[in-house]
């Protein structure tokens, strides 16, 4: 595996190398998945400060201890407003010139953030370099997905056993989120997706109370988040044997997952993942109904770089970690979609989650 | 209680109102808590175009069939960058001035949104304008919320039951979750807390693998989201007969949460709110131990306007919901929060959260 930044503060000095050759002698870190990537802490309010005089964490008195406990850096507490303290801490350090994330700042705060460091302070405008450090993960972090992964298939094995009809979809979701609980996940990485019947078809389908019935179809979406780290998933199980239709969106969404899959190695572009799973999708006159990308990748948050889409030239790297989710929609009818955790290795890929590809039919 | 907009029309056309007098003509919305409340739409991607023609929601494919469903006004689906399209509309309806929400968009995205729309189209920063009407909830949003609230307090009082020694704080925060869940709540509207012994002295504790103990105090500060409307409570309980020292820090935060909730009504400062809690505790020498403050309005965020803190102007009105929640927290000892759900009426308060207030002590 590619040797990768670990502690916290190696990755602070990679950032400060990337930032160097964009002429930032510093950086003033917003979103809290970077706060978190950077210096370990997980509050709601941070601020973190990074120059080559090292790191600060500003928060508020709500986070006094834990901060103290979390933080591998200085730490502030302020009362009230962080950046004005923020603002005097780079004029006491003589930096003029901060590199600030641009899709992550309001504009509105840009503007007052301009103000009160005053015209001696040059912002630069910089996106998505933490996420690139972020987008190649490092042993310990590839080790949390894993688990969060093993977590998140063992729940869905647990919430399999109980699942009958009569049942809504919310009853469903809600035993998903209390097993992944059970075995240690923080909770759910995202809502999680139950969907039966033609609601299926839905991509995103929020649960409801609609109540599951034989001779359906049961699309489930979920996701753990382990010690901060996501995992993704999705299964489609039949209540009752399946008829030829649906058995046929099956194996064809299917044969897409495994050659996007198989397309996944150090060197390969985002886009011939995809194309793999499209291509596949398309000599069954099926790829109109797959309106989506074919995956994502994931860590801190669940939708992270790189996006595995049509137009995405981005090479994958060892130690970058994806989702692989073709699907195909029929509307009014339903929906199958089949996706893995993946991990781009120095070969080719490691398929994390465990649980398996089979078309499940639950007895009815 | 006084009369609001409540058809998704309504407040559209009461937001382009309050516009006009800030001289633009049309907005667009994107934040997303704010497209659900003037659309009704609830994906995770969307752009609201609203003008004296009408509005117009914008969102990808994924969300085809469930904008059609959910959206009170027209729906466009596009494929790829939702901005472009928003964009041709503004020409084609001849508009020269929208609003964006400066607060909400990114500086990067203020910038390249400037480019496309061009130079005939002027852009006007707005802050907090759909926030405003929001902040009065109209007897429907109550009634959800006060349904959230039930749900909620019923999640507590079924999960204490269980609670016993041994657990860990994981164990208890999934029991809530997945109790709220059964009782009809999308999921928790925010990280459930729990936190025992010293560790409730971390205003914000995140749940751990640390199991409860024979007398030791237990903090939850628990919300639901039902129909996407937030609750949120804060009760502390204690595993068997609790010390004087506990107690008497309990009876001070009890004595402060009814001073400040006697304080709200029509009219009155959201500092005077906060100041009836803070010289409560200041009588007893605890207000240093008292470092947030006293609450902050809920509804489809579970942080809204207006913030109950000690320079906090605005005046309540009657349909604000809020939060009061005064808290003491002794490091390496351990805090106490109590905090209701309460609704501003027209002569003064209704308590929506029914749990008691009483100091619980759960057999050991």
């Amino acid at each position: 595996m590619t040797r990768v930044p670990d502690s916290r503060r190696d990755r602070c000095a990679k950032l400060l190398h990337l930032l160097d050759q964009q002429k930032a002698a510093a950086a003033v870190i917003t979103h809290l998945p970077n706060v978190r990537y950077l210096s370990g802490f997980t509050g709601s309010n941070a601020i973190l400060l990074i120059s080559g005089r090292g790191a600060t964490l500003y928060t508020d008195p709500r986070y006094d201890i834990q901060a103290r406990q979390q933080a591998h850096c200085a730490v502030r507490i302020v009362r009230g407003p962080l950046w004005p303290e923020v603002a005097a801490e780079i004029k006491k350090r003589n930096l003029t010139s901060i590199a600030l994330e641009s899709d992550k700042v309001s504009h509105a705060d840009w503007l007052e953030v301009a103000k009160i460091i005053g015209k001696g302070v040059k912002l630069r405008p910089v996106k998505g370099v933490v996420e690139s450090l972020r987008a190649i993960k490092s042993a310990a972090e590839i080790d949390t997905i894993r688990r969060s992964v093993q977590v998140n298939s063992k729940a869905l094995a647990q919430t399999l056993k109980k699942v009958k009809p009569g049942m809504t979809e919310l009853e469903v979701a809600a035993e998903l989120d209390y097993r992944m609980r059970r075995l240690g996940a923080e909770g759910p990485a995202f809502e999680t997706i139950v969907a039966c019947g033609a609601r299926s078809a839905l991509p995103h389908a929020q649960p409801t109370t609609e109540q599951l019935k034989n001779d359906q179809v049961l699309l489930i979406d979920m996701g753990a988040s382990l010690e901060g780290y996501a995992s993704d998933m999705t299964r489609v199980v039949h209540l009752g044997e399946p008829g030829a239709r649906i058995r046929g969106l099956y194996e064809a969404v299917l044969e897409a997952q495994l050659q996007a899959i198989a397309a996944v190695k150090p060197g390969a572009s985002c886009a011939e993942v995809d194309a793999a799973a499209r291509d596949a999708l398309k000599k069954r006159k099926l790829d109109r109904y797959f309106t989506h990308s074919t995956g994502h990748g994931l860590g801190l948050e669940i939708h992270e770089n790189p996006r595995i889409g049509a137009k995405v030239e981005t090479v994958l790297q060892p130690g970058m970690v994806i989702t692989i989710e073709p699907g195909v929609y029929v509307q009014d009818f339903g929906g199958v979609r089949i996706e893995d955790t993946v991990l781009v290795t120095e070969t080719g890929v490691d398929v994390l989650t465990p649980t398996t590809k089979e078309f499940v039919v639950l007895a009815s």
